[in-house]
C-alpha cells in the first residue's frame, strides 16, 4: 500500500432544520424537516457526494418543552437508530454515527441496534456514547433526579465493556452455515460474557454475528477529566466543542497524550472539533447570511439556549439587558463552558442578550463566517497545527448550508490535496483510518 | 364511500432463511439470510407486488445457542426496528409490524422508537407487543430468572398504558411552526403525562410529535386468559396458532366476544391465525416439496425444537424412538400448546422424533400443502367460517416460498374477489381498516 498524505476527517451534523437555533423560521427553510424522511434523504445524499466520513445525530430521550420551547424546533426530531437504520438503506459509502446514552438505556438494546445497524449498512456504523446532559431524560425512566455526573462516567465505563464484550460474542468466523453436515455455527467460536459488575449483569451472547467492523466505531464527547479518562481508553473519534485554535490544540495534546498509558497509539483516537461554518462568495455575503439569521433569534430565545449550554439554568428572571449573572457550578459537567462565556462576556461587555445572540448559532462551538478559501485556510490551520484530526460540520440551516459547504468548501479542500476526492474503503472504520478490533476471545494464529 | 365487500388480509411473517427449520440447508436457500439486507429488501418488494397487509418481524432479546441451536439458523439476525427502519426506505405502501417485548424494555424507548418508524414510513407502522417466552433474555437484563407469567402481564398491561399515553403528548395540530409569529407548538395542545404506576414511572411527553396513524398498530399473540383479556382491551391486531378450523372458529368467537365489554365493537380487532402454506402445482408436488425440507431434519433438531415449543424444555434426554414424556406446566403459557401436542401424539402413536419432524416447518401452526385451488379454498373457509380476519402467512424456506405465495396463490386469493388488487390507502390502519385513534386529551369538537 503506497502511503497517502494524511487528510483531513469530516462529519456532517446534521440536526433538522440546522443549527442555528432560529433557523426553521428562514424562508428557505422547511420548518417540518425533524419528522421529513426526504429531507434526510437528501441531506445524506449531499454530504455522501461530498465524501463525508459520516453522518453525525445527536440525541436526548426527553423533549424540550416550556414556554421558551416552544419558540425553538427542538422537541420534534426523529429518533436516531431508526433514522439511521432507514439512511442506510439509500446510501452505499457514507458512515453512520447514532447518538445513544449510557445513562438510561440497557446494554444488551444497544450493543444488539448498532450492531444491527452495522450488519444493514455493511459496516458504516458508529455509536456516539453520551453520558447525557439533560437532566430531565432522569424522569422518563422511572427516577426523581438524574443519576450524577460520577455516577454516570461509572456506569458508562461498565456500559462500554459490556457492549464491546457482546459484539465479541462470536467469533468472526463462527457461523460456518454448512449446509451438507448440518453445523450452522461453530460452538467452540461462541464465547458467553457472563458479566457480572456494578451497574450490569449480562449473561450474552448477542444475537448478532459479529459486526462486518468487528465493532461499530466508538464516538465520544464528553470533556472533564472523567470523561477525557474514558475517551483516552475507549474511544476512536472525539468530537468536542474548542473555541479557539490554541485551546484545541492544548486540548489536542492533552487528550492524544493520555492514550500511551492504555497502550493505544496516538492515531488509534480521531479528534475532530465541531466548527460552525456560514459560506458566502464574499466575506460581506458571508456576514449577511449570518444576519439574517441572527435577526430571527427573538431574545429571551437566546437566553434560554444559553442557559441550557450553561448546565440547565432558567435564566428567565433575569433581565436580558443585564449582564451574565453569576452561576453556581453544576453537576452536569459545563464548568469548563461556564468559565469560557463568563470570560467572553466581560470581554466585550456583553449583555445577557447580546451573549445569547453570539451563542445562537455555534452553540459554543468554533465559528467560522467567509469565503471558501477563508475558511479552508482555517481548518487547514487547525489541521496542520496539532489541533484537530478533521472536523465535525454545523451548519445554521439544512438543506442549504450544506449544500454549500458541499459546493463551495470541500472542492477548495479537495484542491490543495487535504480532502480525499473518492471514498478509497467501503467501512465507516476504513474512512476514518481505524484498525478493525480484534475479537477478544479469538486465538492469535 | 361505497361499501367494498369483506376482504382478508394478510401479513408476510418474515423469518431470515424461512420458518421451517432445516430449510437453510436447502439448495435453494441462502443460508446467511438472517443478516443479509438484500434478502430482506427482495422479501419486502414480492409482498408488497402482491398488495399484503403488512411484513411481520418476530423477535427474542437472546440467542439461541448450545449444541442444538448450533444446528439451527436461529441465533444471528437482524433487530427488528432497525431493519424495518431499513426497510421502510425501500418500499411505499406495505406496513411493517415489528416485535417489541414489554418485559424486558422501557416504555419511553418504545413508544419513541415506533413513534419515529411510523414517521418514517409515512404511517406504516406496527407494534407486535410481546410478554417474551424466552426465559432467557431475563439473564441479559439484570435478573437471575424469567418474571413470572402474572407478573409479566401486569407489566405489559401499564407498559401500554404509557406508551399509548406518550403516543398521544402532542395534539394532532400541537405543531403550529410559524414563521412569522415564531410560534413553533402551541403549548396548550401539548399533554406531560405523568404516569405513576406499579411499575413505570414516567413524565413525558414524547419528543416525537403524534404519528400519522395517530398511534402505531397495536398487534398482541399471547393465548391465555389474561393474555385474551389484554387483547380484548387493547390489541388491534391478534396474531395466533390454530390448528383446526373448528378451534379456530371457538378461539375467533371467544376474543371477538370479550370486545363489547370493553366498549369496543368487534371489528375493532383483527384477527389472523398463522398458516403455514407449501404451493406446488399439484398435489404431489407440494408434498414432494415439503417431504425435501422435512428429509433435512435431523431428529435430535426436531426434538429441541419441540422442546422449546412445549414451554422451554431440555428434551434430549428421552429416547428419540419413545414417546413424549409427560411435562409438568410451566409458568411459560403453553399450556395449550401442551395439551394439542399431547392429544396429536396420542392419536397418531408419534414417537418423539416423529413428533419433532411434524411440527419442523409449521411450528404449532396450521399447515396447507397443496395446490393454489386448495390453499385458497382452505383460507376461503376459514375466512367465511367465522374463524379469521385474515392470515399471517408463514412459508418453509425463503424467499422461494413467499414468491410461490404471490404468485399462485394471491391471484387465486383475488379472482375469488377475497383480496385487494390495488392499495386503497397509504397507512397501515387503512389497509386493516382500522380507524384513526383519537388523542386522549384532545378536546372533541
Ligand atoms: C460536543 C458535545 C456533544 C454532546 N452530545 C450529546 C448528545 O447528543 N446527547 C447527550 O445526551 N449528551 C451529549 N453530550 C454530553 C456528554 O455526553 C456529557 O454528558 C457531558 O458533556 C458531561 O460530561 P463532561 O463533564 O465529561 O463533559 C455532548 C457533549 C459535548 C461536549
Ligand atoms: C403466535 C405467537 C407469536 C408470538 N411471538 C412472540 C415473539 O415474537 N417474541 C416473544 O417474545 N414472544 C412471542 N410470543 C409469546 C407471547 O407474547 C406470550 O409471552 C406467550 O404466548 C405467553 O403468553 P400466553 O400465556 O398469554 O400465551 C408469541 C406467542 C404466540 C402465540
Amino acid at each position: 500500500m503506497t502511503q497517502t498524505p494524511r487528510q483531513m476527517k469530516l462529519g456532517a451534523f446534521l440536526m433538522a432544520t440546522g443549527h442555528h437555533v432560529a433557523a426553521w423560521r428562514h424562508p428557505e427553510v422547511p420548518a417540518n424537516a425533524g419528522l421529513d424522511f426526504g429531507h434526510y434523504k437528501q441531506l445524506a445524499r449531499i454530504a455522501e457526494a461530498a465524501k463525508f466520513d459520516a453522518l453525525f445525530v445527536a440525541d436526548s430521550v426527553a423533549a424540550a418543552e416550556g414556554d421558551i420551547a416552544s419558540r425553538m424546533a427542538r422537541s420534534d426530531h426523529f429518533e436516531p437508530l431508526t433514522l439511521l437504520s432507514a439512511l442506510s438503506a439509500v446510501t452505499e459509502r457514507i458512515g453512520l454515527i447514532a447518538t445513544a446514552t449510557t445513562s438510561y438505556n440497557e446494554p444488551y438494546h444497544v450493543a444488539r441496534k448498532f450492531a444491527s445497524l452495522d450488519h444493514l449498512s455493511s459496516g458504516r456504523a458508529g455509536w456516539n456514547l453520551v453520558t447525557s446532559d439533560a437532566a430531565a431524560e432522569a424522569l422518563n425512566f422511572g427516577r426523581t433526579e438524574h443519576i450524577s455526573h460520577a455516577e454516570r462516567y461509572a456506569r458508562a465505563r461498565e456500559f462500554h465493556q459490556v457492549v464491546t464484550g457482546l459484539w465479541d460474542s462470536w467469533e468472526d468466523d463462527a457461523f460456518t452455515r454448512d449446509k451438507a453436515s448440518g453445523q450452522y455455527y461453530d460452538p467452540a467460536k461462541l464465547h458467553v460474557l457472563n458479566h457480572q459488575g456494578e451497574h450490569f449483569k449480562v449473561r450474552g451472547p448477542l444475537n448478532v454475528a459479529r459486526s462486518p467492523q468487528g465493532r461499530p466505531v466508538i464516538v465520544q464527547a464528553g470533556s472533564s477529566q472523567t470523561g477525557l479518562e474514558l475517551a483516552a481508553q475507549t474511544a476512536e473519534v472525539v468530537f468536542t466543542a474548542q473555541t479557539s485554535l490554541a485551546r484545541a490544540q492544548a486540548f489536542y495534546a492533552d487528550l492524544k497524550g493520555r492514550l500511551a498509558r492504555f497502550g493505544r497509539p496516538a492515531d488509534a483516537l480521531k479528534i475532530m472539533p465541531g466548527v460552525f461554518v456560514v459560506v458566502g462568495r464574499s466575506e460581506s455575503e458571508a456576514r449577511e447570511k449570518h444576519e439574517a439569521f441572527q435577526d430571527l433569534v427573538e431574545p429571551q430565545v437566546g437566553v434560554a439556549l444559553l442557559g441550557r449550554m450553561l448546565g440547565n439554568f432558567d435564566l428567565s428572571g433575569y433581565p436580558l439587558d443585564g449582564p451574565l449573572p453569576e452561576l453556581p457550578l453544576t453537576d452536569s459537567g459545563q464548568q469548563s463552558r461556564q468559565k469560557l462565556l463568563t470570560e467572553l462576556a466581560g470581554q466585550e461587555n456583553l449583555t445577557l442578550a447580546q451573549l445569547g445572540r453570539r451563542i445562537a448559532g455555534g452553540r459554543g462551538h468554533y465559528s467560522l463566517v467567509g469565503t471558501p478559501t477563508q475558511i479552508a485556510d482555517e481548518l487547514q490551520a487547525w489541521f496542520e497545527q496539532g489541533a484537530a484530526d478533521g472536523f465535525n460540520v454545523l451548519v445554521p440551516h439544512l438543506p442549504g448550508g450544506l449544500e454549500d459547504f458541499a459546493t463551495h468548501v470541500v472542492p477548495e479542500l479537495q484542491r490543495r490535496g487535504l480532502y480525499r476526492t473518492e471514498y478509497q474503503g467501503s467501512t465507516l472504520r476504513e474512512h476514518l483510518g481505524l484498525e478493525r478490533p480484534t475479537n477478544r476471545f479469538s486465538q492469535p494464529l
